[in-house]
Order: structure tokens, then C-alpha cells, then sequence
């Protein structure tokens, strides 16, 4: 039978089954979009003949790791905001009150390059001018799961003090669900069925209950789920016992929120019985390691959450205080910040890392059918890693298989070779296929040039401790 | 005046001062094994003239990171022994057993150059064996400070069973103490002085008083430094109970062991009393956040060691459950483990982490009179970074400088193009100079191969956690 492409002789994690699903001497076959077959060499070449075959040898073939999320809007602020308090309104805000959209859109372009450099193939990107940056996913190829955020917080809500009650507009909120919906309706399913759309309210906190629930119909209505900020952090609790008495998860409950079509992001403040409604009531979990780590110095309920039998994912968050958009950094810290948190050096094994980067988050953004794993059917989401950089070596396969414990804990990303996603190689050799890389870096660097002209005053009045660090020489 | 290379127009982190010291637009020049000159560009271009010139454009020059504890002997089995309990006896030891020195000795190359490829020029090596593999930095070019491991231990000592009483025997000690002096005596102060010895008492649990006693006469009459494991796990502390009714660091003090000659390792089971107490003794710390993390799922009390007025150091430890000797990891981990320890995101920021690696490092090791950082003078220990990567893009330098946060939590290592040690380039363009890296990985690969047929029953006989894992399909 004919494919378009053989990679065989590799070793294949197809995170199929409970485990990792591991072929040594594995192939696959691909033809267009989609995976003809997995399994052992010398069967798939008896069967399938290719014009292209790629020797694996030395290699290791897995899926695409999913980003389950990211906000790419903010990746012009990489590093802007880390190793201090605050880091939202003294960190980030100053910078972005004076960052026009097009500005934004050149660091969106750059992380989606970073992601795909470090094996990541589909994004969950959640935010503002998503009409715009989706179109990066169109050009590049990547696999994207979007949504526009809504809020109905003004522009300045910078301004507003620490402690002091958001003032919320429904005006706002109705023109930001407006977009929502547009976006929806213009990008579900295109390009071959590689871009989708999700609804994504910011935070119970940013908007009123009425906006709330006109999303949660909307879900309903296009059959698709909700990417949402849930109890992120000590200034949203706040925020909403202030307003309604009630904490996040609570308050979520009695709206009806808690099913399997949200997405919950963070949980960072959810206590151990929130944690458990929210795993139990089917919604899933987006685990964000490493900036919450960064930003909050806290580690997210994500023990509790698996083992009330809740459906987990990982994700990278933002730049300005994670500081990248790397998925083997995110299962690194996922494994080490939870062994310390249970003082224990069992929890948390490379094998989960790497299936809540993998089949487990495709099953928790609902696209399980299409990605996460290796197999007959599935669309042709592979990434291919060189097994011979001394990070990785020795192989040992026999008595104990050392890759996978290797690829989450000492891969650094920089490994990933080639990259396929939807039947398109869109790196090869690590250089990208269908974009200029070094062109985007330099128009990012210049957006990032003139925002930093623009931003002196705001950040000397904001008055941050990285701001402090500047003054004294730490940076 | 003539210089033999200059590196201009780059971002050069000196490390000088309090902080990290940075020189926006600034010059190296270097003449022999020797820093002449660090500067702005024009005032080194107007005093200096080199037959070799880098242009730093978009690029970061740094002194070469120091990796202050690595067992490189055990590299040969990286990433056999984490996510699991009894990581040394159950999955260390089974292997080690099965292991000759040639074998031991192919790991070790591997992982220098992985090493080097991250940008550390200087390696603590603590090993057995030390007098073949100190050949492998003379060959490679790298600085080095080792120490053949000291112990009175039997070769079978894998075979004691979990919490019995190592059974303890002089002559070993005697013998591994005329090693460690042959060693010193040829090999301290050889190749222009870029290799050092230092004595290695493995651990106060791992012999008797009187050879302890004698280590540190020796360690008096060469004048250098004590490198030991200390507390480091609550396998010692039981130990030293059992035997002497004492806890280790007091056991230590009695016998007047802290003192700024001990360069003590981990620190793991310390209580904030004997933190401060070692602290004040003017003995360094070293601590290695991501083995410890990944083996013992704890976090070193690194941050009273600091707080009490302790020199401390970063290190990489072993890759049998680390998984990498890659100082990018160490410096990530560090930072972010003690964020959560603390839940408080100003903890351990990006330049304390970069200190710890550099020039507080060179100190904890009694280097920091010839490197740590960039200074006339120094030796020229320089690695230079492409700043033009995608995960340390956009560059800002105001109103605040996001370099180091970058280097810290985003880059991987693999960012690094050229390292300089002692002078010498011994990677350009990512490809080491003096080695064959191919040829490295090629017989570490074989030396695996036969360590693996040989150590099958052992493993299936101890039953580790791992072992488990990969009857279960998890590896």
C-alpha cells in the first residue's frame, strides 16, 4: 500500500495504552494528513511502500506535545516579570498599556517558533486579538485551539490598585463575546480542520455572572468547550468575596459551570475539596508549572486533582514570568515541584509528564480523537528526536528502558529534529519550513525596542521589585 | 598593546561587582591563557589589536559556568535510578556492581562534553578512578578540581541490607587514601594549572574517625580544600546514630572538621541549628537542586545556609537520577524549588541563581582568584550565547534588563556557541575541538550494552520501584 512517508528503524513512543506504549525498532506510516499505521519495522515495510522514507535510527518518534495553555499575546514581555510580587500589575501591565496590537503579534509569532523548535505542534493560545494571531497558526501550520479572551475589564485596569474591586463593564463584555462569536464562526474548523475555537472567559472575577452565563450558552450552542482561569490566584479570591462572598470554585458550582466542557486553568488557590468538585464534576485541569511557580512560588493542586480521577493537562502559560513556552520545561518542573511538595521521590514519574504533554491533554481539550497518541487514524502530529546528543545517552533498553525518564527530565527541547503536524513537515534539521524564523526574531526585537522607549515612566512609577533589581545592577 | 582574540560588541556579564556586572556593547580581549582587558567596545578596540576577532553582535559573553559537584563516573548510567525510593541501593548499585572502570570511564567522557555544551568550563569531580578520568579533562581542555572518593567500604557493600550498618574496613581506607595522594601528588597543578586535587571523604557514615582525621591533616600539610557529602540523606543520619549516637554535622564539629577548608555537599537532612553552624564555620555548601529533588523529593536548606552568611555553590551531582549535568537545569531548579519552599516568588532570584553558578561558586571552591568572573587578570574561562534565539527573544535593556531572567528560566544550554577554557577554544560553532563527540557517544553506547546484558538478574533482584514501571509498560 502507498504512504507519503516512512520513518522507520526508531524507537516509537506511542503513549497507546496505560503506559508509554513504547516500539523499539518501530515505524509509521503517513499518508496526507493522517497516520496509516504503527508498529514494529519490519511490518510496516511489508506492507507500506513511500516515496519519502526517513531513516530512524538512533531516533525517537512520539507525537507533537500539546500546549494546553499559552498566551502568546504576551510573549513580546518575555522575562519582563518574574522574581517579584505583583507581577501582573507591577510587572506586566506597565509594558502593556503601552503595546500596540501589531507589537504584541510580532512576539506571538517568535513563541510559536519556540514551541515548535522544542516539539510542540498544537497551542492552546487564549488571548486578546485572536483574529489576528490565529492567523500565525494558519501560516506556520501548527495545530490550534483558540480562544479570544473575554472580560469586562476597561483598558486601564492597570490603574486600578492593588485590593481595589475591578469595575467591571458589561458594555465591554458584550463587544469582547461579540468577537468571540466572529471568531468562531470564522476559523472553526478551517484549514483543514487544524484550527478550532473555544470560548474564553478570563476569570469569574473580570466579568459579571449575566456574561457568564451567556458564554456557558454559547459553549452549548457550537458544541465546543471553555478555556478558563479558575481560583489563579490570591488577587482572584479576593476579588471575589469582596464581590460576592464567595470563593471562585463556589460560585462556579452554583452557575453550573463545573462539567466537562470547561477547562480549568490553575486551580493555584483551589482548596483540597474545591480541587476534588472541580476533578469529580469531569471538568478538566490545566496545570501550569512553571510560571505559576515563577509568578506565585506555589504549586497547583494537581496531586488532588489525579487522584479524585480527574482529566489533567500541562501547559506553559506566558513568557513574561515563566520565561518560555517549552513543554519539556513544564514536564521537568511538573515532576521535580511535585516530589517536593509530597516529599516524596515517587510522585509524580517522568511516564505522567509526559502523558499530561501528550494523550492525557488531548483528552482534556477534547481533541483525543485527532492527536496525543500514535495510531491508525490519527493525524499525522509527530515529532522526531535525535537520541545521540550526550544529554540523552546512554540508551539502555533492557532490564529498565531509560528514554523516557531521560527525555523529561534531561531533553531540553533543542533535540526535536523534525516536526510534522497535520501530514506537513514544518521543521527539518530544526530549521523551520514555513516561516522566516531569523526575520520574525527581528521584528519582534524591534516591536520590543519601541515598547521599551514607551514604557520608562509608567515602570519607574510602578516601582517593582525587578525595577529595584535594575537600579542596583542585578540585571 | 596585542591581544590574541577579542570578542566586541556583545552583552558581557562580568560578573563583577554585587551584582552580574553587565557591559551593554562590551569587549574581551584575551592574550594566552588570560583575560587582558574587559571593557566598553571602544576603549578595548582603541587599546587592543587581535589576529583573531568575534563579533559579539546579538550575542552574550559570560565566564564558563562551574559545575561544583559531579560524580561524572556515574554517568554511564543515566536515568536508571529516579521516581523511585532506595535510589542508591536499589538502583544504583545493581548496576554499579556490574560495571568495570573502562565502562564507567566512556559515561564519564559523555558527559564533560555534555557539560562543556552547556557552557561549563570547571568541573568538581568527585569519583573513584579519578586518576584515569582526570585524563579525559586534560585531553578535553576543561578545568578541573577533583577528588578520588574516600570510603572504608567493601566493593559488595550494594549487597547490606536497607538500614544495617555498613561494615567498615581500615585497610580499604588506607589503600583509597594512597590513591587520593598519588593522586594530588600527580596530577595537582598540571596542564598550566587548570587541573587541581582535592581530598573526598565520601561521607562521615562511610568510614571511620581516624581516617577522617587523617584526610584533614593531609588536606592541611597540601593546603586545599575537603570536598564531602554531608548529611545528605536520611540513609547517613541513621547511619551515623546507629554507630555513634550522633547526627553528623556535630559528630563533624567535635572532630573539627568545619572549617572554610570543607566544601560540604547537600546538606540534604540538616536542621536550620546545624545549617548555621556549618555556615558560620566559613565551609561551603553545595547544593544540587535537581538531584536532590529528583532522588530524595526534598529541597536543601540552601536558603538558611545563605541567610546565615554561607558561601554556596551550585552542582549537577550524578545523571543516574538527575537525569543531565547541564548547570541551565541546576539554576532553574534552584530558583523555582525555593520559590515554592518559601511560596514566595522573590526567593532566589534569576541572579542569585547566576552567582551561585559563577563567581560565588569560584569562591566556595577556592578558585576565585583565576575565574568566576570576567576580570583582567583572570583566566579566560568564557563561554559566548546567541541571544538570537527564539527562547530568549525579544531583548530589553530599559527601563529594565531581561538577559539573566531569560538565561536563568529559559534558556536550555543549547544557546551556547563557543567556549573558551583557559584560553583555548575547545567549542566553536557547537562542536567540540578536542574530542571526537560521536566517537564518545559511540562507546558509551557500547560500554551500556554490555553493562546491560550483565546486570539483568541484580535488577530483577532488587525489584526497584523502576523496574516495576517497566514490567508495567511506564518506560
Amino acid at each position: 500500500m502507498k504512504a507519503d512517508l516512512i520513518i522507520a528503524h526508531a524507537f516509537v513512543l506511542t503513549m497507546e495504552g496505560k503506559g508509554v506504549g513504547m516500539v523499539e525498532n518501530g515505524a509509521v506510516a503517513v499518508k496526507g494528513d493522517t497516520i496509516l499505521a504503527v508498529g514494529a519495522t519490519d511490518e510496516i515495510l511489508a506492507a507500506y511502500q513511500a516515496e519519502r522514507m526517513i531513516d530512524g535510527t538512533g531516533k525517537l518518534v512520539m507525537p507533537g506535545l500539546i500546549d494546553a495553555h499559552i498566551h502568546t499575546g504576551l510573549s513580546i514581555f518575555r522575562g519582563m516579570a518574574q522574581d517579584m510580587s505583583h507581577w501582573m500589575q507591577k510587572g506586566l501591565w506597565p509594558f502593556k498599556k503601552n503595546t500596540d496590537e501589531d507589537e504584541s503579534l510580532k512576539g506571538s509569532l517568535v513563541t510559536i517558533i519556540e514551541g515548535i523548535k522544542a516539539g510542540t505542534t498544537t497551542f492552546c493560545d487564549f488571548d486578546h486579538s485572536m483574529n489576528r494571531i490565529i492567523q500565525h497558526y494558519a501560516k506556520v501550520g501548527a495545530r490550534a485551539r483558540v480562544a479570544e479572551t473575554v472580560n469586562e475589564l476597561p483598558d486601564d485596569i492597570g490603574q486600578i490598585p492593588v485590593g481595589e474591586l475591578y469595575p467591571l463593564d458589561p458594555s465591554i463584555g458584550e463587544k469582547k463575546l461579540k468577537d468571540s462569536i466572529r471568531l468562531f464562526e470564522e476559523w472553526h474548523g478551517k484549514e483543514n480542520g487544524r484550527i478550532t475555537c473555544l470560548f474564553g472567559p478570563q476569570g469569574a472575577d473580570m466579568m459579571g455572572a449575566e456574561l457568564l452565563l451567556e458564554v456557558k450558552e454559547l459553549a452549548q450552542k457550537y458544541d465546543t468547550q471553555i478555556h478558563m482561569h479558575v481560583a489563579q490566584g490570591d488577587r482572584e479570591i479576593d476579588q471575589m468575596v469582596k464581590r460576592y462572598g464567595k470563593r471562585s470554585i463556589p460560585f462556579l458550582d452554583e452557575l453550573g459551570y463545573l462539567d466537562s466542557r470547561l477547562m480549568a486553568v490553575h486551580l493555584t488557590e483551589a482548596t483540597k475539596e474545591e480541587t476534588q468538585l472541580v476533578a469529580k464534576s469531569g471538568a478538566s485541569m490545566i496545570y501550569c508549572a512553571g510560571s505559576i511557580g515563577i509568578i506565585d512560588g506555589l504549586v497547583p493542586p494537581i496531586m488532588d486533582f489525579l487522584e479524585a480521577g480527574g482529566q489533567a493537562a500541562l501547559g506553559s502559560d506566558q513568557a513574561p514570568g515563566n520565561n518560555c513556552n517549552n513543554m519539556f520545561n513544564e514536564m521537568k518542573f511538573a515532576a521535580i515541584l511535585n516530589k517536593v511538595k509530597r516529599s516524596d521521590p515517587r510522585v509524580f514519574p517522568a511516564w505522567l509528564s509526559l502523558r499530561l504533554a501528550t494523550i492525557e491533554s488531548a483528552k482534556a481539550i477534547g481533541l483525543d480523537h485527532e492527536i496525543g497518541s500514535l495510531k491508525k487514524g490519527k493525524k499525522a502530529d509527530i515529532v522526531i528526536l535525535n537520541l545521540q546528543d550526550p544529554s540523552l545517552c546512554p540508551i539502555y533498553t533492557d532490564p529498565i528502558r531509560n528514554i523516557v525518564p531521560n527525555l523529561v527530565y534531561s531533553a531540553r527541547g533543542s533535540e526535536v529534529e523534525t516536526v510534522l503536524i497535520d501530514g506537513q513537515v514544518v521543521m527539518e534539521d530544526r530549521k523551520l519550513t514555513t516561516v522566516d524564523e531569523k526575520e520574525a526574531i527581528r521584528q519582534a526585537q524591534e516591536a520590543a525596542d519601541r515598547i521599551s522607549r514607551r514604557s520608562r515612566e509608567d515602570i519607574a512609577a510602578a516601582g517593582s521589585d525587578v525595577y529595584q533589581m535594575m537600579e542596583e545592577g542585578y540585571l
